[in-house]
Order: C-alpha cells, then structure tokens, then sequence
C-alpha cells in the first residue's frame, strides 16, 4: 500500500480525500495556492506543499509544480479530486513517466474517452446505445432530410466543427429543416469557416442517469446503483440522488451490466462514470464518460454502504476488488444538495468572503456534511464555488427528503452568502417530491417561478 | 402523529430528539434552566420554555413546571431523554394523568423494572438467569452479612433504587462489607431518597452486553443487536460498540429471544434495554433494565440502519413497528465514544466554560457526531459533562476503530479541556484493538498505565 499520497486539489474534495487516507494510515500531501494557505485541507494535510499564486493556471493546473511537490515530499501516488486536471492526459502521462500512482483511469483511456465523438463511437462499437445522429457531416440540405427522416424529428442541428451554442436549432418537421438549414449552415461557416452540419435526435423530457463503475488491473468490475442528476442549472449538477424512483430492478440489472461491459471492453481502470439520458420510454443513451471521482460519489455510497476513495486507492495500489457485483445492495435512498458560496437572489453570482460562523447540521443516523469550510475559513474568489454537500440518507426517498429539508433548515452560514435557502426551496418543488423532474426543469419551471414568488415577497 | 412534543432533557440528547421531531415535521418544544438559556438545543427547537432555575431540582428534575410548559404549549407528548426524569414512576403517571403520552413504558413498567431487586425477580420468575444476590432490598449492615454469606464474595453493594453507579462498591470480604455498608447507604439516601441497598455476586472479568428492545402496543417486538459497553470507569460507560465481535450468531440469536421473551413477558411498552454480564464462559446474567432510550443507541441505528427515536415516536403514537425480527440485520460494526468535558489528567474533573471553537472531523461514510454544543456554546458546571458523542461505522471493527481513531485526531475544540486525547489513546489500547477488554479493564490496566505514561511525558 502507498506510504504517501499527494492530492492535486483544493477545498472539499481535498479534506474527503485526506480523512480517508488517514483512515487507511497513509500519509497526505496537500499542495495549495497562494490564496488558500489557510484553508481548512491545508490543516487537515501532514504536509502541505505550496504550489503557486492564486490563478488556477499558475498552481492546480501547474502540472510542473505538482510533480515537483509529489517527487519532493516523496508521494508515491497522486490523487487528482475532480475538476483541475483530474481529466488531463498529459498529467496522467507525466506520472505515469514519473513512477507516481495515478489514482485513475491510464492516460490512454482519458484521452479515447475525453473526446465526446471518439467515446460515442467507441461505446457504439460495443453495443451501447447512443444517442441516435448523423454519421458523418452534412453539408446540404438533401442530406440532412435523409438524416433527419431517418433517426426521427425532432432532432437538433448543430455546427460539426465546434461547440458554444453557435448554429444550433431543434428542427420539428422537414419543412422546419428547410426552412432553418441554410441559416445554421451560414453561422456555422460565419463562425468556424467550416459549414458541415450534425444531426441529432432530440430526447425530449430526458432524466440524466449516471452510472459509477469500479475496475481493478485483474478486470474485476462492479458497477453501482445508478444516481440521478436531472436537477441541473447551465449545465451544472446542484443536487443527485441514488437510486432513481422510477428505475425499476429489471431496468437497473441492465443499465448496470452495460456499465460493466463497456467498462471491460475499454480495459477501464479504477472508478469512471457513464453518463445517460433516459426518455420518458426508459431509453438510455450515452452522452459522454467522467474518467475521474465525481461530486456526488457521496449518494453511491450512503446507499451502499462502501467508501470509494479508499477503494479507489486500494485498486490503484494493485489490489483486487473484494466484492463482486452480487454483493452491491441497495439500502433506502440518499439524496445530495452542492452548497456554494453563490447568490441565487443575483444571478447565482459566486462569492467570496470570510465566514464568521458556520453551524452544521450534524446528528441523526442519516446525515453526513462533506466539507471543505468551517467556522473562520475564507473564501477566494479564483475558484469553484462549491464550499459543502450535505448528504442525506433515508430508508426511503421521503425520509431521505425529510432529512435533507431538516439539514438545510438546520444549517447557517454567517458571513457569505450561499444557496441554502433556494435549495430548501427546490426540496419542495412538487416535481422534486413527485421525482417528475427533468434536466430542464430547474429552468424552464422552477427558477422563473422561484423569481417570480421572491420579487412578490420583497414587494410585500 | 404528535403535533408538538416537548423534550424534559437538555444538552445533547436534547438536539437529537429535535433534529427526529424536524425530520417527522413535528414540532418541538425546549425546556431550559436559566443557565441553559442560549444553548444550541434551544436555539434549535420551535418554542423554547424556562422551567427554572440552574439546579436539576429546580428546573430538570421540577415535575410540576415541565408539565406546565407542556400543557402550556400545547404539547401533545413528552421526550424525557435519558437520565434526569426518564425512569421516573411519578413523572410518567403524571403526565398518564394528564393526558400527555409519555414516550416511554408506561408508569407501571418503570415501577416495576426501576427498581433493582424486583426487575430481577421478574427476570427470574420468567426464565431469565440472573447474577446470584439479594432476593429482597437490605436496609442494615447485619441483613448485608448475611445474604454476602449466602452467595460468596466477592459481592457488588449497590442502591436498590436508581442507577448512574451511585452507592456501588465492591466488597471483598465481611470486615469490608462492615467498613463501607453505611457509607454507601448514605450515598444512595443522598441520590435516590431511599436508603435500600442490593447486593449481588462479582461476575469477574465480564463483558457488559445489553439488548435493546421495542415493543409496540399490539405487541410485536423487535430486539435489536447486542451492544458491548465494557469500557467503563467508575460504572460510567465511556466507549459502546456494536455487535459484539465475540458472540456468535447462535448465541447472538439466544440472547435476542431471551430479551424480546422478557420484553414480551412484562407487556414491555416503547423502548428499553436489557443489560447483562457476559462471563469468559459466554453465560449471560441479568442485571437490570434501563427503561429509556441510552446514550449509546447510535451504535446500533448505525449497524442496522434504522433511526430508534423516530421509532419511539411512531410506537408511543400507538403506530404498529413495521418491520419484524427477520428484517433486522447488522451491517458492519460501529463504535462509541462519549466526549466529555472533564480533564482526565485530574481524576476527570468536570469543566465549565465557553466553547470558544470547535471542530467536528465530518465527512466520509462512517463518521457521525451528536452534539450538544457549537463553537460559541457556553458549558455549565451543573449537569453532566456529557457535550457530544463521536459515532464511527465500518464495514467491519477494524475499519470502525480506523474511522474512530481519524475522528478523534482531527476534532478540535478550543477553550474547555475534554477526554478527546484520552479516548484516543483508549482506541489505540492493545485490548480494545483485540477486544479483549473486560468491564475493569480501564480502571484496573489502562488508566494505571496511562497516568504513568503521562508522568514521564511530562517529566521528559
């Protein structure tokens, strides 16, 4: 087993990772900015390394600087969180050269499964369905008809040669795509100099399903209950579940063992994520893989009852997984809410700050805060907002539910301003306590409503 | 359900049966002594009522101001924790007469179990074996001599009427039991208001296990898995842990039908826990039944998963339990320790004070923490030092201990001394790690050792 591990990260997901290497008995190395010399994982550390100024570029996207602090303080492994270069080919590459662990995936499988495009085809190669699109550019309208009538409208234009919303339409009928075609076609040119086309089927009212998979070097895989991420803003995951109410066990069997299979057929290594969309029929389509721990691993693991950072380093440092698939139950429902230091009231504009006092919503058997704050911490400003999650575990989803609203009415923040108050909101939207909601609700439904009933009551 | 339940405790237990009230959408309702008048249990309850002054007799122990308040406020049922009012006969009639449910057994019960000498003869009366001593309460010196006769010393004098180690001593012999009879006599008058005293043959080098129980009002009953509290100092428990890992599942499944027998047998009504010695033998002896929710239920909401103070609420509102003995389980292994504020550097001397920061190790599967206090709480010198409880679970007792011993090292709390250090240098005790630790292991082996150790610390 490793003697010492440096984590290539900051805030919370560095004091998760520390306190389970501690568990294990292995030492931790934190390297931090300039701007968090103070923080709460930089205490935690045995040791901590400074690595640069404050700007992401100059310290936890340093590459250089992180494998000096690794060889220097004699880490045999990294840990990279997520975020930063947790998804980085030339960083897995680089310790890899430099005889340290990486505590992830090889460096080839992030780079085949970092491309959106290669990982479609290669999961299409091995019998995954995916989300149902044109196989090569289109540069007329002719073909894009052809297309299009194939896979079924409504489907979604969109520029081949780049991404940033430039060029996109949903097209409901032939005539639609007549009429949009050489429009898109003219911005897409307009902003790439290149006018090729995609297509693809829109998966209408979609639920994003994600499921976590575990490989050691031996191919011994499991995959776990799937999570549900649908509650999302821009794009942006705000609070998870596991498992999905509407996932019956027949359906999860399945999901899980394509999981399973497309992680074997990758020769994947250590813990990854294979993310979905699921149609109103329980359709699942890949979208794309995280090669890394996510976020909200901390679901996945209340429900099951196993810690994945340690058994992420156990199969890094070469062991065997001891479970096999048979073993993973599913125990009640937990539910996930990210606490950031944002004003949902302007724009979810990030902040920063001191917090003077922080009270935490601690006791009872289903609750469990991951944080990287505490009474006293500051806030910089250069980073990701996410300050805490708060996990809330039930014998089933209502108690899960009823745990999580206690937690968040419970909890106080003095000093910053947080969305504690807009998620304790969201825990009561109807589609949240009905489980209706899809990965647009918080926009198209909640949020105009939550505005609008927020302007009512400072009106008043 | 309850609408408004009133919690007749304070501190810790009392932010763990608001935070179960929260979760049910109950509301609760505080009772605080004029020194508890910012503490965090009342900050966090919905109403918050003074029933007197800093004395327990005053305010804690004042019968006639809690159902005041009670009745004041609305409340349809009362919490009364453990310790203070919780096993008192008076108290559970009075609110019977009022028409408060008393969550709880019912007064008859607590009569009956309350006191030692009849708990025992009922146990006896239904088959349970019980530890060889006194088959009636013995008032004077002379009755002593004779039943110590009887069984053989060495025998254990304790009061017949309550419990929390007062009066006990052990005596080794007839010129012993002469010298402290009167002495512990006394204590016992002091405590309990009555002067009867017990005596029962020395069970040596026991484990203390004990079997909690729940007993709804149709009479289905759940015993859930036994407990081992064997570290204690001065008959105070210190550190629980759940299961036992030296009882197996045959003798698991005996001693659980053993106590649902005697719950079944007594008309048992809500919650309580059979407590017993364990000789080198694996021979179980009763020794009396708390008839009240303990300190240590987390270790056992943790291995089964289950929340036992909302259990408790559904029974005492006459609700059916709605699982049965095949649906309980144990999931791993889980470890208690009692943190206190008390300097264990001087015979454990209780410390008030201002809590100016304190710091809970969060995070992770395993880790749980019930706390009665916050950074900024003010500790009174009144009441138990009893602040807060640290909860680890594992996957199995190694991984327990692991998660413990992390916990421990990082909590922090600045301001007023506690046994923080003390219980860490307990979980790294070679008998604790093997579990070979009996219930005189810390005042006979490891507290020796320690004060020493710390000695020549403090010399070198």
């Amino acid at each position: 087993m490793f003697k010492r591990v440096l984590i290539a990260n900051r805030g919370e997901i560095a004091v998760r990772i520390i306190r389970a290497l501690r568990e294990m008995q292995i030492e931790s190395v934190a390297v931090y900015s300039t701007a968090d010399r103070d923080s709460l994982y930089v205490q935690l550390a045995d040791i901590a390394v400074c690595i640069g100024g404050p700007q992401p570029a100059d310290s936890y996207l340093n590459i250089q600087n992180i494998v000096s602090a690794a060889v220097l303080s004699g880490a045999d492994a990294i840990h990279p969180g997520f975020g930063f270069l947790s998804e980085n080919v030339e960083f897995a590459r680089i310790c890899e050269e430099c005889g340290l662990v990486f505590i992830g995936p090889k460096a080839d499988t992030i780079e085949l499964m970092g491309n959106k495009s290669n990982a479609r085809d290669t999961m299409k190669k091995h019998g995954i369905s995916v989300i149902p699109g044109s196989e090569e550019a289109v540069t007329s309208v002719d073909a894009a008809l052809q297309v299009a009538d194939e896979i079924g409208y409504p489907v979604m234009l969109k520029a081949a040669a780049g991404g940033g919303g430039k060029g996109i339409r949903v097209i409901n009928s032939a005539e639609d795509l007549r009429q949009k075609f050489s429009d898109a076609q003219h911005e897409t040119k307009l902003s790439f100099d290149d006018d090729s086309m995609y297509l693809e089927k829109v998966i209408e009212n979609p639920k994003h399903i994600e499921v976590q998979v575990m490989r050691d070097v031996f191919g011994n895989v499991l995959a776990f209950p799937e999570r549900d991420c649908s509650l999302q803003r821009e794009h942006q995951k705000m609070v998870e579940e596991s498992p999905c109410s509407l996932i019956n066990t027949q359906e999860r069997q399945a999901l899980l063992a394509q999981a399973a299979k497309a992680a074997n057929e990758i020769d994947y290594l250590n813990t990854g994520t294979f993310e979905f969309l699921m149609d109103s029929q329980h359709h699942f389509y890949f979208m794309e893989m995280n090669t890394r721990l996510q976020v909200e691993h901390p679901v996945t693991e209340m429900v099951t009852g196993l810690d994945l950072v340690k058994m992420q380093i156990h199969v890094a440092a070469g062991e065997a997984l001891r479970l096999q698939q048979k073993d993973i139950h599913i125990y009640g429902s937990a539910i996930e809410c990210r606490i950031n230091a944002e004003d949902p009231r302007h724009n979810f504009m990030p902040q920063a700050g001191l917090i003077k006092k922080i009270h935490f919503p601690l006791g009872c058997p289903g609750a469990r805060i991951d944080s990287g704050v505490d009474s006293g911490s500051r806030i910089p400003p250069f980073y990701d907002s996410m300050i805490a999650k708060l996990i809330a575990h039930g014998k089933d989803r209502p108690e899960a539910l009823s745990v999580m609203d206690r937690m968040l009415t419970e909890m106080s923040i003095d000093g910053v301003k947080t969305n504690l108050d807009y998620q304790r909101d969201l825990m009561h939207a109807p589609a949240v306590v009905q489980d209706s909601s899809t990965t647009d609700y918080i926009e198209k439904e909640f949020l105009p409503l939550w505005k609008q009933q927020l302007t009512e009551k400072e009106a008043s």
